[in-house]
């Protein structure tokens, strides 16, 4: 088990968020490291998505994982038990992670071994799709228990991600989840978004998912 | 269908907002109307179990309903579209309820007719539980399929809740979710928390939380 670093996070205001992400994501391109911001309500299955998604990649992305938790590193203790580098961010009450709480979270990992870093951001899918945490893509997930009404009721969370992730796709034949609908929602939000259907506790669908991120982070490590 | 009024919802920062909640308690009393504000994370089932309560409920409590989304009005046409009283407040962005938004979804409501108004607040663990709406009770639901953990990472809305609903039981033939560890780790934050597991899609287990919240506000109303 990877020993994880935990950084305690207080809460300050930064009028200037953007600045800070834009920042950030030149000194990711110098150090060639594409940084994923993976949000979702609490319990979609952001953790065991990471697991899933890093296991597949396995050989051909090496990667990181920060963790934002409020009150516990249960999360990070996961990521670590596999052997994965994790920086856990201890946010006290905070809802949602900014530019500036990432910053220190990749100061806790050595970029020179990594080519991807993901943070998982605060489950919430209010106030973390208000704040650019200097990520180059930003994917989201919802689960198909939560309902497929959801791009209707979260809309700004729909509109700022890069990638919508379907998950827990196996509860189907217990919900009256609406696969076509719910894309249907995300796509009037969000044209460009790209959706996948998933199951991380199966693997269902995790290797098209995969087989696309590792498309886009070589190309951003080739590009710089 | 009962008419919905809507009210759009400005961000104003009050630092009197726990002054305000108590006043509104206040009120409540002499109009001798029982508020329960309800939070969970999103698609964890607040409307669903909104409406099956109610219908339990049915000739014992008369019941409103203040509906909380922050850019749709689906929920609260489904709680209209069975006949009862609600009203829609749409909070833009924001992430949570105060006292003072929930004083203008009161004003929106006929008291003189209503023993209870139910609050469905939006659907976040975080900060929701960050704000007193001047509910004499707060409940809130944690979904199966959102995992046994949700106490450890979320521990502040399991801390300030007077019931705790372990709703979609239906789900646990699916999942690794474990009742006995949730309640155990909800009554670590909270010893005097009540929980009761429900099924608000089969109706399992809802009598013994309508009996409890009957009692409830029959006890309120007459103590005045």
């Amino acid at each position: 088990m990877e020993e994880i670093r935990l950084i305690e996070i207080k809460e300050e205001i930064h009028a200037d968020n953007t600045e800070k992400a834009n920042l950030l994501r030149t000194q990711l391109s110098k150090s060639k490291t594409f940084l994923l911001n993976l949000m979702s309500s609490p319990g979609a299955g952001k953790t065991t998505t990471i697991l899933k998604t890093i296991e597949t990649m396995q050989g051909k992305i090496r990667t990181g994982v920060i963790e934002a938790d409020i009150d516990s590193m249960v999360d990070a203790e996961k990521i670590a038990a596999i052997g994965i580098e994790a920086v856990q961010l201890r946010t006290g009450g905070f809802c949602h992670l900014d530019a500036f709480m990432v910053e220190k979270g990749l100061e806790g990992l050595n970029l020179d071994n990594l080519d991807l870093v993901i943070i998982e951001n605060v489950g919430n899918l209010v106030c973390p799709a208000e704040f650019d945490t200097g990520a180059i893509k930003n994917v989201m997930i919802l689960s198909v228990p939560e309902g497929d009404d959801k791009p209707l009721k979260y809309p700004l969370m729909f509109t700022v991600c890069d990638v919508l992730l379907i998950n827990k796709i196996d509860y189907l034949s217990l919900s009256d989840f609406n696969v076509d609908a719910a894309i249907a929602r995300a796509k009037n939000l969000n044209p460009d978004i790209e959706i996948f259907t998933i199951s991380s506790r199966t693997g269902e669908g995790i290797e098209k998912w995969t087989e696309w991120l590792v498309k886009e982070v070589n190309y951003f490590i080739h590009q710089q």
